[in-house]
């Protein structure tokens, strides 16, 4: 996502390195190398870090970066901005880190498990990820610390405070850092996904007359709970109005046909999703309409058409594209 | 919920106070009076506990407590576990609080908006709520205190402390005691809540043959994944296993019929429910599944069904019961 980062070493335990190659590959990440973990969070950096620096830690040693962004996975919602920011703090100071304020007061307590004193919750902070150094700075001081420091400590601002004396710059960060620890992170996680991935619908009829009326009715009806794209083409034909649409990452499609016509344009644009690889992370939504305008029918549902419809269903839903079919009959 | 709390005292905004007040009719909670808050944390809990010892801020003085409970309502999953043992832990030591692990290192940054200094995690802890006192103690602790501790300050147990030398006991408490804070809060919270209605699901059938076997196949296909009580019974008659279910906070049921009585079976089940007052708080969800057992039935579904469904579901979604209908054609 990020062009100007040149490389990303992925820290993983041993029982986990081939699984990460696998996801890797499967959904065709670029710069990425995977090194084995330490038993400690330090030590899994710090064995990161050796890549650059030393050759048996790597079949072929990468180049060495004038700065290193260090980071979490369990906080997925990292953006742009924040890395930028810290990543300029970094070379300014040799060191700098996102942090965040308190949401509970920190207290001490003693050995009796009683308080001992509490801390001004205004003077401190939480510190966060993304954190960015120098690369010498921050390899410097992970040759230099003590095993105590590889085994129990958690802050690499305070290696490089205490081995290279570089005080790091503090970065307010977004409220989005924060770190999916327990299953209620989980949820929250899953839900901001999920709101992201509904920003926008994209609302696809062809020509016709009855069908255009609707694609005109619903975009308008939908235009107040989300933002809308409306288009009125014929599938078969190369749009490129789509395309740039499905490369906008829109996630979500209504497509409203007649009938006899609708399997056959559905799988049209299933073809142009598939192509496009947009549903390879994350599911793409396809409402197939089907409107019924023939003059003589009855207000029945043939059991044909609903097994047509879970069929194709089945057969996208491999893809990662979820259709949903939606019959209605005119009189 | 927890019989053994005599009195609960909630402080509220001044602009808030009529809701509040519409809230707890309209939930018919016992036990409570409404107070004024302040413009602080601290001058909002002062004022909850004055009602135990100042005439002036209630028509009536409430007889004072040999113990308080200070909670956040910002904290909705509190279990009566955790809050019996800070109680407890409050008799004996005169003040105790729960705490959570730290999940971020803590840092002091320096004027320059640098790291001053990092805390070592494993020595500190998150101070959480909920919280308890002898009342002597933290009543004479707020009296004594200055205004920049009522203006600046936001640690119940640091007052204890301060002014009444009471070193509080601190008690390990779970995760759900997290403070609801940010968006993504609210998304947990609300999983969370989903989550612990859908525990357990009751299957209601009548005795009749093709019905029975139904109500026999769905529980054994359903109890992998979730807990089933099974009951088959006629519902006009008062039944007493049905009641100890709804009581025993049952929010999901699953009402196999005729499609030709299925409407007035299940408009009992929502008379018994409405009555019992379950759907106040959270929705129930019925499913009405109805069987078409005819002989001579064509696959299609009349419109008249679908309508009398929806009006019914529409009429229940009132009280809070969310009926979804599901007609099964046998052949």
């Amino acid at each position: 996502r990020i062009s100007w980062i040149s490389d990303i070493i992925v820290v993983v335990s041993p029982e986990n390195i081939e699984t990460m190659k696998t996801i890797i590959e499967k959904y065709g990440h670029k710069r990425v190398t995977v090194v084995e973990g330490g038993i400690t969070r330090h030590r899994s950096i710090f064995n990161g870090l050796k890549v650059f620096a030393e050759n048996e830690f790597s079949s072929h040693l990468l180049q060495k970066p004038e700065v290193v962004i260090i980071h979490d996975a369990v906080r997925p919602f990292v953006e742009e901005d924040i890395v930028s920011k810290v990543v300029m703090a970094a070379k300014e100071h040799g060191a700098a880190g996102a942090i965040r304020p308190l949401v509970s007061t920190v207290i001490a307590s003693a050995a009796d498990g009683c308080l001992d004193h509490s801390l001004e919750r205004a003077r401190y902070r939480a510190s966060e990820m993304p954190q960015a150094f120098l690369f010498n700075i921050i390899y410097e001081a992970y040759q230099q610390c003590t095993d105590y420091d590889l085994d129990y400590g958690t802050e690499c601002l305070h290696l490089a405070l205490k081995y290279c004396k570089t005080n790091a710059k503090l970065v307010e960060g977004t409220a989005d850092l924060w770190k999916v620890t327990y299953k209620r992170d989980l949820y929250a996680a899953e839900s901001i996904i999920k709101d992201n991935l509904s920003q926008q619908v994209c609302v696809i009829t062809n020509g016709k007359e009855t069908l255009a009326q609707v694609g005109f009715l619903l975009p308008e009806s939908l235009k107040s709970q989300i933002k809308v794209e409306a288009i009125s083409i014929s599938l078969s034909k190369n749009d490129s109005c789509l395309q740039n649409i499905i490369s906008g990452q829109c996630y979500n499609f209504v497509c409203v046909n007649d009938k006899r016509c609708a399997i056959q344009e559905t799988q049209e644009l299933v073809d142009m999703l598939d192509k496009s690889n947009i549903a390879l992370l994350c599911p793409v939504v396809l409402i197939s309409v089907q409107l019924d305008i023939s003059e003589n029918n009855s207000f029945s549902i043939g059991m044909e058409d609903l097994t047509t419809i879970k069929k194709f269903a089945r057969e996208t839903k491999k893809k990662n594209i979820l259709v949903y079919g939606l019959l209605i009959q005119y009189k």
